[in-house]
């Protein structure tokens, strides 16, 4: 299966594209869509829509999957932070893919086994994972990664769940 | 001026476009983007981005003017709205719209006179200035349609000043 993962943020969104059968994953694009700090907001909402909805045609995945939006830190960020996701989820319903939504510690814990992990740990593991020769520098591509990594091996135990149900 | 009035919710997003050279307002179209609430959120989103530009499309407002997000009653409840209000951002920006952002304070005092008026008191007023014959029964139409007023009244008070400082 191919999945897009999208790590929201109104400066930086991170996206990570892989092709995995749910245990071998295998890279096809990871980068980071930038918006103009100086822009309007409305302004940088609609770069990074145009950003996704390319990202999309050029790809074709057939899944995505996102963070749960998380508020710990500061109400603030985290608002804006929602209205970015709100372009991530609309992009992705209007190109007709599935939806994946998973906790930080969901992530941490697919993809290094541990839902404490530090960054540098994710990094490390992504780039393992996915065979690369050297880590990801974007940290925002690398979180995208992580989730998409972490979206395909939830998806492939589910159809593996689904299959041995059916057996039965 | 043509001016569309928004008031971001995801199961009910309202909406009043009005045309206003500042002082006398006259209706042009309102109501409310209904979305299922059965349906996944991204659904929802993607209902009430189509049902926006729709109506951008058919009524062709030059400007635009939402709400500014409060989180002071539910965090959870805020970071909903706030993904809904990325849509609508979304959709004015895409339009080539100017936006403006408002406090509910500011929008109470510009239609009521009074930052602290009660829900009826801002739909009677709002009746009143589009003289209308009855209130508008969808709460959700008559509070898009206060942030309609509220933005074309100060627009003309602005370019008021404009003109008086260009005249100095």
């Amino acid at each position: 299966m191919r999945v897009l993962g999208i790590d929201c943020g109104s400066e930086r969104t991170g996206y990570g594209v892989i092709e995995s059968d749910g245990v071998a994953h295998r890279i096809v694009a990871a980068g980071a869509i930038l918006t103009n700090r100086k822009s309007a907001f409305e302004q940088r909402l609609a770069v990074i829509a145009a950003g996704l909805r390319a990202l999309i045609q050029q790809h074709s995945p057939e899944t995505a999957a996102v963070e749960e939006v998380f508020y710990s830190a500061n109400v603030k960020t985290a608002l804006k932070l929602a209205h970015v996701r709100g372009i991530a989820l609309l992009a992705v319903a209007e190109a007709g893919m599935s939806l994946a939504e998973y906790s930080p510690l969901e992530v941490k814990t697919s993809v290094v086994g541990y839902g404490r992990a530090e960054k540098c740990q994710v990094q490390q593991m992504v780039r393992s994972l996915l065979f690369l020769p050297e880590a990801i520098s974007s940290e925002d591509a690398c979180d995208a990664l992580a989730v998409a990594i972490c979206h395909a091996t939830h998806q492939a135990t589910n159809e593996r769940f689904a299959r041995v149900g059916a057996l039965r």
